[in-house]
């Protein structure tokens, strides 16, 4: 069902200084950077082997669910995503298994299909679930 | 610097229920258990794709760094592992840009050696660096 980690993602307050640390502590560089005006949300992805590190900022202090995650929790790792080959087949194997997760996969970052489990069946680590068509890459920041 | 990401530790109650979750929701399974006595945890390493799970129990409840931790903060995300080649070149690197991490490096789980960095510099991300003489491999339990 699983093919790999696709992404860990992470709350920060500024995507600046994370990407700075980033570079500064490991030598490693944002792939692309990404702005979803609809999650109020700002993303870089490093790439870490055949792991992407999300950085998601959001794009005002306190807004979305990132924003309001900093404020209550601060910074810190927010969520893991597991990368599905059929995102319908896997929604339909927990469902039947009566996991609580999001009824339709949502859009997420670089086209992808992301659906979300509720965390009370995954020891409190926020999973997602995500279909991609391509892997992320490319230079590019909007 | 860096190969990979070598793993997530996830701090649980029930190394059993967790388990369980895994193979429920996703046709998981341990490719190893092994006792810490010393750091008076258990840990079992599911494999997927080139990262490790690393799910952490602690032998009693309440006891140890992992018993501390969940007894404050609950079930969850406790640290992620980034794999190094050379912990020596590494530790020095950080040194030199003044980054706080442990002095020297302490035995890990599986023979590895390991150095925790003051999540202060790494947005409050608890980030263990690793180095291993070999992958994590084999169905072994204690």
């Amino acid at each position: 069902m699983l093919k790999k980690i696709d992404h860990i993602g992470i709350a920060v307050k500024s995507l600046q200084d994370a990407l700075s640390m980033y570079k500064t502590l490991y030598d490693l560089e944002p792939i692309k950077i990404e702005t979803l005006k609809d999650k109020k949300v700002r993303i870089a992805f490093i790439k870490l082997g055949e792991v992407l590190i999300e950085l998601i900022e959001p794009t005002e202090p306190g807004v979305g669910r990132i924003g309001e995650f900093l404020e209550e929790m601060g910074e810190g790792f927010h969520h893991i995503a597991l990368r599905v080959e059929d995102m319908g087949a896997a929604m339909e194997r927990l469902k039947q298994i009566s996991v609580h997760l999001d009824k339709e996969p949502r859009d997420g970052a670089d086209a992808s299909r992301v659906a979300f489990i509720d965390p009370i069946f995954t020891q409190n680590v926020l999973t997602e679930l995500v279909e991609r068509q391509h892997e992320v890459n490319g230079k590019w920041a909007d």
